[in-house]
């Protein structure tokens, strides 16, 4: 790197709670201990590259505010300048990961194999960094969803020459992403989905991604890639309705392509509250469903309709997020994306880093609190005492197959059932998570 | 029927488009053919018996608005009265089914077997009115969310005992739609869902759910019963998060519980609306999946967060949602139910007929529009061109199993494939939209 | 009192942080100095009569579910065990105040005047409590939607007697308001608003209420009332519009009706939500307007289109209320109501105590940092600096009137002006925020 | 113009309703007598120029996907070729009018200085085109938004050199919009609003764009601008509040700094929807407060949280849309304007011409059902009905000033009152509006 981007040279301190240093951590201490492991390793952060730095700041109002020595990013010398200022960040915030899109690190060429050519000698330059620093790659992507070609759908494209392009573009960005190490392979919906029903076929657009799918997984077990293949799931936009709506929605898809043993979601606490959930319903669905995979902690502002990519900030949200991720075993491959972006004012390169530190100070208070939940059983205790009347013989009898209807109806009825109600005690467990904030 | 509720005797007529007698229908027309059956056959229209005979008109603000002299309903002799006005209701609509609830017709008992005992009763004077009018019934399901013993839920609930006093219960309500020769039969989720995920084991109630869904889908086959088993989807309210959320949500739960061959979806337009989908869409989709079975016809404000229930209104809307209902072949054993209810000011007895009339008249404009589309092929030609490219044998090897992402993608690479975007004619299908409506 | 409803009898303790006693305050510590006064009177809790003691847990899905000795209110003594009871939680919780509607708290009479009767007669019972304990009226109000009578609004009714039957309403409410020393008079505006514009005449509708409100003020100072007359905003619920839409809305239809000097808002938290805003806006933004006046401190829930009327949880939120309520030089006569209501399945009478413990233990963390952020000036300097560029003469002068924008331009032009954007810094401010939480 | 970018030469046809030519008009006949004038006066028909001929198809996730050889837009050359195309699609589709941004119609200079000056020479050139078609400008207005300097608004932006860049922006566009003898000036919001609270000071920004409003009224005084000044609404996009939130805000924002005589509001049913209101409501309350101006008649997809800016196609919608603007006089100098954008996929020249083909349509079906509604009385009738008891000299008492709640109260005490409900008639209502449509 010839020059300096960042106001600072030293790593980002931890200096506890009563600092007031807007350049120092007050929570995250990587290596404190945490229900038996260094911080570090439950929340297994990551900065995504294209928010901080690809995005120029444009919205559909207006062009670009951030003043960024590497744009317009259309030479491969500038797609190295933006890798020598990401690792420079990654090693200022400390954090151990990575993501990228193909788009993200090197300018499109004018052909797939130019691309392709691009793709890989950026790789080379990644790679040296990532030994240089011990930066590790959490997910690769690939961008299906900029150009003009994916307008109308990657796998889902009225043209099967773009599913042919898609495949290629997917194959090359696997293959780095195995090359680089990398921990999972993400896709994200971007154009599959529709703008109007009237020139849509769902059933044969649902179909092709399905064996778009399909091929992906078989490609991942022939090169031997031992990452989780990961969906993230979004309701809405770009397009008016995006297939991979949800987690439940994602479950369906899987099990409809029988995928649902080999691919897990991402999920992304903003795209949740588009689709009219909580985070914390989405990682505890996709629990129940065995297909949780990894997280993008970033939030949406409840007021806007669109994607807003927050960093997150509302530490009792966190908090819950974490205390499901914890209760399900933690992340084993998946970890805490930061799929976040600055504000389009925050335009001083310490905001970036100002941002970063905010949310990963957000998610150790978080996963804090979640730890101690669990280990003083603060809201397992209620739960089961909740559903204790299950665990007797006759109870769980009802759940097994064999019971009939009619035999339960006849007990039912015989015995003069006639439950009495018991209080749910949602106020009472609101308030013992608030002892943990 | 001792008293006379309506203003009127004779069933309404069919008077033409220029008819300006609220007292008539100007564009349902039983007997029109439409696409080769009478539109009566099309439509199958049911009126819901708990909108128009047993609420009152109260909302969370306030009391009761309608007089009616069966209410209150707590009597058999109420009850009776009520029929004989919901008969003769469905005499002066022409309306060929109905729909209700074991809640709807019989005043709750001290006991199970008391309220089964009443619901037979009561299930006797249906019958032998049914006989006299030729009226049939669409579905009938049990109300499992009033009472506060259902308060945390029927098949979910922490409480084996309700889980058993729901079986009891639905077995009662299956019975009586198989007596009474029942197309359908309904659950819609009710309080199954939570109001916070701090006191609810998600995993585990989802089990619950999957095992007395299979329950009834296995009483179904050992009681003989030739009707469909329809879920009835809906997001949210009364819990914060239902179950059955949306039709992709119920594919995803009936094939983890394997029940995707004997269970179908009945969709209603104001719960698509809540849950960020179209009518259109969720009709589409349940069609993409084989699961489609029923509608309730009836709409949400868009301005409303809550289930306002009003009867349609907007054709085109209207007309998309028969389009793709057609184009699946029409209705089975299922049909087009109005789950509305009269606005809580529209307290007159006949604001009942004229409610009834506006939607059956809408629902019919709607219908013939999507007949003629369906006939002109107005959008299926466009559609069948847009997805020409996949006729070709290269094109569909691609989406066989066997293909393999290497072998697409060195094709793609190796004919430096550069697909050009092409048209997506949204405001062109648009226009031809508004040409039949 | 006969019979005790709670399970304590005495008082809940201030127990610090470290409490795990669900019956004790772990924030709330009423006599506790912050800026200069006891958080007691910064906070003025107030519980709402209606929710604790006169909803009985029914929705729009299902009936009572809790069981209250004073159930159903139809008689003067359970009315009279009513009050008891809620006086014995205003003990316990030690609140300082309640508000209350006149249907609240008497049976409804045969007529006007029966129904006026009975609630001076209950006046006269909730006097000699006041007397008794020390707990003072925050405010009082009229239910002029609950009853058929008020379905089409009450001031914007089309018939002109309820209008009438609604100022005979209002005026015997305020009288007792003003006997019991309350120190509000509040109008939440119920059923004004419509459900159609097919059959309502906005603009009549409007200078209707606005007639009305100005006949309020004229009888507050008629008889001498001190307090402040508020208008609680909210969008939608139970009407499909509601005229008070929001804090913006109101202050147009106070200065269209010139009353701007006169009434002030009662900002509820949920309704904001409703609105599209957050609730510190709606709080900031009635205070750049100068009609700011009291809160109702309950949350909506943000996945949920209706009103959820909860217990408020999330401190951030909290704080940031606060913040804007001290920054405004914090209340006059206003206060902190708890427009809450239970779940409804907390059906145990200590969920009331708990709820209502956890929403005041809220508050206070709230209240602390919002005091400290003040005292520290974390936010106040950044926001200085940001507007400082408008200190100087020059550039206030054009805020003046005879500032003229021809003046403006010229000198722009001459200077040649190109103004270089500078950082918002919106991260940085949201991690100073944290450190106070 | 050099080269043809449309498809046809002849100006689209009126053929009547039964035409399936796609480049006809089917409903939309100019010279048609509706309640007494051309249905094309009635209208008032313009085009917007940036949507159509400005922006490239790109959105938050991807770029350009329109073809136009004026693009990028950065010589005047390019200028004058997209100005030739624009008036071109107006001759073609026979709109009367064009709306602009200085933004829209020439390349930005490298100094105010440089701007203004090629907006003047482009003007020179838009004036000699509106001279040889006729066709006139509805109304131009600057944008305030896209360059990074507005990124923390304009008139409200803490530094006090954009607000003055702002002025001088604003007097070049309210110059050349009085030499081309606009019909109206418009404001949007653009960046007046923020996007935290945290480092927003709410009164002083509304203050400066109070004091800026004030100058724009002041200087079309001195300059003897004829038209309107014009607001237009919108709750938030691209901030997360947007000061003009809608119309009942714009009002109270102008009564606060006693414009409400000078300035009306450009109300877009996208806007209005994405505040929560239905369009009609947002044309109904701008007429009862006296503040109707013109329209933007472009819809938002219901699903979607963010502008869509969609062409109109529901004619039941538009319909009540009219039904307002008609009942209110019509149009004086304002008009219908699309500020509609094809959809990104919708790449072909014909596009623009078949989506303002249909939306000219669906206006005009609109516009003869709404007349006919009038001329038939059909709603007006049962309103008069409604509200028919305030007709009396007793009712109409109550509403002036001097009444006294006192007296109401007292008489309705004495008359014992007790007003019996009246239907609402909704559904009426409602079936008759589709008799119509």
């Amino acid at each position: 790197m010839t020059a300096s981007f960042f106001p600072i040279d030293t790593p980002i301190p931890f200096e506890g709670p009563d600092s007031t240093n807007p350049l120092a951590f007050r929570h995250y201490d990587p290596d404190q201990i945490v229900m038996g492991k260094p911080m570090a390793e439950h929340l297994r952060f990551a900065v995504a590259y294209w928010h901080s730095f690809v995005w120029d700041g444009s919205d559909p109002f207006g062009g670009q505010t951030f003043q960024r020595d590497w744009f317009p990013g259309d030479t491969m010398d500038k797609a190295k300048r933006r890798a020598d200022v990401a690792f420079e960040m990654f090693r200022l915030l400390r954090v151990p990961f990575f993501c990228f899109h193909d788009h993200d690190v090197r300018p499109e060429g004018a052909s797939l194999q130019e691309s392709h050519a691009r793709l890989n000698e950026i790789a080379d330059y990644l790679e040296r960094k990532m030994d240089a620093t011990g930066v590790k790659l959490l997910w690769g992507t690939a961008n299906l969803f900029s150009h003009a070609r994916w307008m109308a759908g990657a796998a889902t494209n009225p043209d099967p020459d773009v599913f042919a392009y898609a495949a290629s573009t997917v194959r090359a960005c696997m293959d780095v992403t195995h090359r680089l190490g990398g921990e999972n392979y993400v896709l994200w919906g971007g154009r599959e989905g529709y703008e109007t029903l009237l020139n849509t076929d769902l059933a044969r657009e649902l179909d092709q991604m399905g064996r778009f799918l399909s091929m992906v997984v078989e490609y991942k077990h022939k090169i031997g890639f031992p990452g989780q293949i990961l969906i993230e799931p979004k309701p809405q936009e770009p397009t008016k309705h995006q297939y991979d709506y949800d987690v439940a929605t994602v479950y369906g898809f899987l099990r409809r392509y029988g995928l649902e043993g080999e691919v897990r979601v991402n999920i992304e606490q903003g795209h949740a509250i588009l689709a009219g959930h909580s985070f914390e319903h989405e990682i505890a669905l996709a629990q129940a469903l065995d297909i949780f995979g990894s997280v993008d902690m970033n939030r949406n502002d409840y007021q806007s309709g669109w994607d807003t990519d927050q960093f997150p900030n509302n530490v009792p949200e966190v908090a819950l997020a974490y205390y499901h991720i914890l209760k399900g075993g933690g992340f084993t491959r998946g970890g805490t994306n930061f799929d976040a972006k600055l504000r389009r004012q925050s335009i001083d390169p310490q905001d970036l880093l100002i941002a970063h530190i905010g949310g990963m100070d957000t998610c150790a208070r978080g996963l804090k609190a979640a730890a101690a939940m669990i280990e003083d059983g603060a809201l397992q205790g209620p739960l089961d005492a909740r559903y204790a009347g299950w665990d007797s013989d006759a109870a769980r009898a009802m759940l097994r197959p064999g019971a009939a209807l009619d035999d339960i109806a006849n007990r039912a009825e015989a015995q003069g059932l006639s439950p009495a109600p018991r209080s749910g005690q949602q106020e009472l467990l609101e308030n013992i998570v608030n002892r943990y904030i």
